[in-house]
């Protein structure tokens, strides 16, 4: 038996255009809490685990697995370098969001796309974070992301197909970030 | 022989005050650039590596380890699950980022951590990332921190202490992100 399954960008188009469909037929589906947990080991050190989260109307029961990642810094930074900086967890963030919603976006538009790389840097000034000048932002001043893509689409409609990413808009754009303590 | 290390919070003061004092004399030493580069596998799933970075006015040869970070989404948004989803990934960075920056900052102004752990919330509709409505955002509507701190310091000072983060502040400001292709 023939598979038919319409898979482009490794994408099955079948099930994103029924996702559309179905958010268009119900709204609340649409509606996703994503989790996390961030464990202080010492210093600089975390460990963060990530399993549960909320989406078509229910808590999810598909995952097996609970991810865990960690954040260290590296000695000049007074770290022991396990791990990458948060700000490379940002960059990481922010390269894998850019590349999938290119990858989902050209395929619900029949774009194939045969390979893509992403470079990234981010700049920061550590007057901003050391407290030693307070009109220096203590994150990145800004961040260079450069695409390698091999497709026969125009580089316009791949930066426009990318800026759908929900991190570049958490980046790019203020995302209040409310912090209370535990009783 | 008795170590005289000042150490505080898994913090090297000595170190930390040593850096700060380092920077007010030459400000170029503040300066950092890190980077990464994402490669995308398939769909929605990619791999990024992160190991050179740029400061205190050289290229490191410290790091050792390239660290390699991996992003993938959940059956229900098309993918395989092999990994976190860039908005727990961003979640992760923002959780290990404010709990460095209490660490670092507690520790210079003589304040003792015992424990930490936070949890954190990022809500999202997707009728921003399908493009079925404009209004909607496309990353995180809001996200809730919620930290479990067992210090002497008030809730207050902790708080003040966390927002010297560098990704708290890239998340709550707009951060300028220029995307080029690569010729």
């Amino acid at each position: 038996m023939i598979s038919t399954d319409n898979i482009r960008n490794g994408v099955n188009v079948d099930q994103l255009v029924g996702t559309i469909e179905a958010v268009q037929g119900n709204p609340e589906l649409a509606k996703f809490e994503f989790r996390a947990k961030t464990d202080w080991i010492e210093g600089g050190h975390c460990r963060t685990s990530a399993k549960g989260f909320y989406g078509v109307c229910q808590e999810d029961e598909t995952r097996q697995e609970t991810f865990t990642m960690e954040a260290d810094h590296p000695e000049v930074l007074l770290g022991k370098d396990k791990a990458p900086t948060p700000a490379e967890i940002v960059l990481h963030g922010l390269g894998s969001c850019l590349t999938g919603a290119l990858m989902y976006h050209a395929a619900a538009h029949g774009i194939d796309i045969e390979c893509m790389e992403t470079k990234l840097e981010g700049n920061c000034d550590l007057h901003g974070f050391l407290g030693l000048d307070p009109n220096v932002r203590k994150g990145f001043e800004g961040i260079n992301v450069t695409f390698k893509v091999k497709s026969d689409a125009t580089e316009e409609q791949l930066l426009e197909l990318a800026k759908f990413s929900p991190v570049y808009d958490i980046v790019t754009n203020p995302t209040p970030v409310s912090i209370n303590f535990a009783k």
